[in-house]
């Protein structure tokens, strides 16, 4: 007797087509960057459309059989938001068309798949800038920063991805194909659905394409290092940075623990004793630029240890890219949290976050963007050691509810998809509210189950 | 016998105190900026709440007996969005507090009715920018400004209402206050409710105060207009302004109509021959606001009759905001529409605008925000000619279909309200997304009935 799963796939695939079908065994469909604490899914059956029309056509087989579909981008998600459960993994890599792109009038239209730095690359042969840059932007997929409204360190000035789409494309249950918003910069006819699509990780509507809007690219960006003997004097730093009326493109920062992990590889020198890091960047016209960078560097020497400029940008970005890894490489693995406090309470957090790790045996350490008051909280836990990621279980529960104690959230851009869904607290008529939404566009609970909500 | 009104407004005074309690026939409640064009309405009773508290239990009463409920911020709205039909009439004029302002970190909380001039000007004291600025600024609220989503000449660069708000206090059927969002700057814990109440009219919830994100002001913000011999050269002048790469701060403009009305008052010289003027704005520090400016005056000496600088901004601004007020002085009256198209596509709206005048009988001007491709599409109508305003209402339904077929909204910042409900189209899995997420909120429809769906 051929197992479900088998038959699902069979099912599908003459359905389909063979050539979009594989089996549910596919080993990298089945899990996301949460790969490094453990989770891994099972599924029965992945499609990979070629358009939104196939998109649909998945879905409402799908749900037509009361089968459960999971979208999958770049698989770069660090809450398991694209982990299976069973039922059907819809993988957007094969909708990768740029469908037009305007540079004079600061446009483009580009289906889910495409690679965020690909994105980027691409607007920045013409002069332009598509400012969200979330970590492992090489394989994220444009699908995915929406779904989680990425951000990355230059939120900040520019905001995160969902200030940059003016519209979607989007598959909805039972298997309609839709579009909300479009190249209009304005429109306040309707209900924003565009905006309550963002963000949903999936769980009421397949994005299939979106219409993104970008900006010229500053003439000159100069980013600076700044290294602080304490945690304390470097959240002050960030806080006098943002109180001075500077207004940096980026405002990063790394503790203690993270620099010692990450610091190696530093394209600079690292100076002795240093405690907390500053990676701010200044940006605009070359003027402009190096106004903004005066005024960091002036606000930093106050209290750093040392100030560094003249970096390789590319360098310096590759090296804050790879901290993540170089972190989890330390103790063979680790157990990040995303969350996000008001910026006056990041030195609670970060100070939080190690204090929590020493009660639970763990070694905490955090980095992120300082500006915007977003940690990567993170316990250093070896892939292979169960107790350890029990320890570092229970860690984090201590670490949500300080976050909430904090007046902050349980995830500021990485979502909350299967780790965190049961963390985030709502009051009842809020909870009723995304209940009844996500009934209105999935009245079956379908579209990624088991996430967000 | 006392009229079902009248008793609506003494029971509602008995409950919630007379001094919160108007007659249904206070006159100033029972219209909006449509006045103009003879659009009024009717209500039972108006109720001035303190607090969310008094507000959520006005609904709670309402909910109750099934009276419709009208929110109302300053009456500015060009929609009809705030002309009550019946029920009662909640007006925020009484909720005026800031309730949390801290600028060190570009922050401020302020109750629903508090004016936007005032925020602005409060902020501004304070070294920092609310960028928003839409007309009559000296009487709309922030709540409103939250319901319409508003945008003014500076959403070009820095965007509309929506993306300063983290957060929103609002009233919700059947009378529960709830918050959604806050200080934070980013968090991606749940579906974006703030954002589905953001532009929804009031047909959601009643939003009672918003947490908003400022920014420092900047240093320097010079403005220019530039005047055109023709519609054609003038709009191609806004395209390569932004083909050029340059971000100007504003990029408005005035057809030849608008600036034949509004010219007298200018403060400069129009030259001879104008036909259609773009008014712009550059800012930044001393020496990028320079630099913008340059780029900008060059872009403008390619094709413009004269380019002026050098304006006192606070005369040119309250010239620009008069504008509205001094086409409708020049007929006794108007009909205006707010229309969004693609900004490649303004040529076509504003030559259609005068030609389905044309067609119609009536002399059409427009004037918005280029940049957008935002019109103001505006039909001279005394307000006492009903053949005239007849005539207006077939050229305005002639106006939304050119907008269509231009791939535009109907509505780019003022809304649908009572005027433009039946003028969006969706397609009909997105219509019954938009009505179960009404149903959601509201399920009696008693929140700002016969608007905007």
């Amino acid at each position: 007797m051929r197992s479900p799963g088998r038959r699902i796939e069979d099912e599908l695939a003459a359905f389909l087509g063979r050539e979009q079908v594989l089996p549910g065994t596919a080993a990298e469909f089945l899990h996301d960057a949460t790969e490094e604490r453990g989770v891994s899914g099972w599924a029965d059956a992945v499609v990979l459309p070629r358009s939104a029309d196939e998109a649909a056509a998945a879905l409402a087989w799908c749900y037509e059989r009361d089968v459960p579909l999971v979208p999958r981008g770049g698989g770069t998600g660090l809450s398991g938001g694209a982990v299976p459960q069973g039922g059907v993994v819809l993988s957007t890599d094969r909708l990768q068309a740029v469908r037009s792109f305007v540079p004079e009038l600061w446009r483009i239209e580009v289906e889910a798949g495409v690679r965020t730095a690909d994105l980027r690359r691409r607007v920045r042969e013409n002069g332009l800038l598509f400012p969200p840059d979330p970590g492992a932007a090489e394989q994220s997929h444009v699908g995915g920063n929406v779904a989680t409204n990425a951000g990355g360190p230059h939120a900040f000035k520019y905001g995160t991805t969902g200030a940059w789409v003016t519209g979607l494309e989007a598959v909805v249950p039972p298997g309609d194909v839709v579009r909300v918003g479009g190249t209009l910069r304005k429109d306040v006819a309707g209900f924003d659905l565009k905006r309550l699509l963002i963000g949903s990780e999936g769980t009421l509507a397949l994005v299939t394409a979106a219409w993104l809007r970008l900006v010229p690219a500053p003439e000159s960006v100069l980013p600076v290092v700044a290294f602080f003997p304490h945690l304390e004097s470097g959240c002050e730093a960030v806080g006098d940075v943002v109180g001075s009326g500077v207004v940096p493109a980026a405002l990063d920062y790394l503790d203690e623990g993270a620099l010692r992990l990450a610091g190696p590889s530093f394209p600079g020198r690292v100076p002795e004793g240093a405690a907390f890091a500053v990676l701010a960047e200044a940006d605009g016209s070359e003027a402009e630029a190096a106004s903004v960078l005066d005024d960091l560097v002036r606000v930093f020497e106050g209290s750093a240890l040392a100030v560094e400029t003249g970096f390789d940008r590319g360098a310096l970005w590759r090296w804050r890219d790879g901290v993540s890894l170089a972190v989890a490489t330390a103790s063979g693995g680790k157990v990040s949290e995303d969350l996000e406090v008001p910026v006056e309470r990041l030195v609670d957090a970060v100070r939080g976050t190690v204090e929590i790790g020493l009660r639970h045996g763990l070694t905490g350490v955090s980095w992120g963007h300082a500006g915007d008051g977003n940690l990567h909280a993170t316990f250093l836990v070896a892939r292979g050691d169960p107790s350890g990621q029990e320890a570092a279980r229970r860690a984090c529960g201590e670490l949500f509810d300080l976050t909430r104690a904090l007046g902050g959230s349980v995830s500021g851009e990485h979502g909350l998809g299967l780790l965190k869904r049961d963390h985030a607290r709502w009051s009842p008529r809020v909870a009723a509210l995304q209940r009844q939404i996500k009934a209105a566009f999935d009245p079956k609970g379908l579209l990624n189950p088991g996430k967000k909500i």
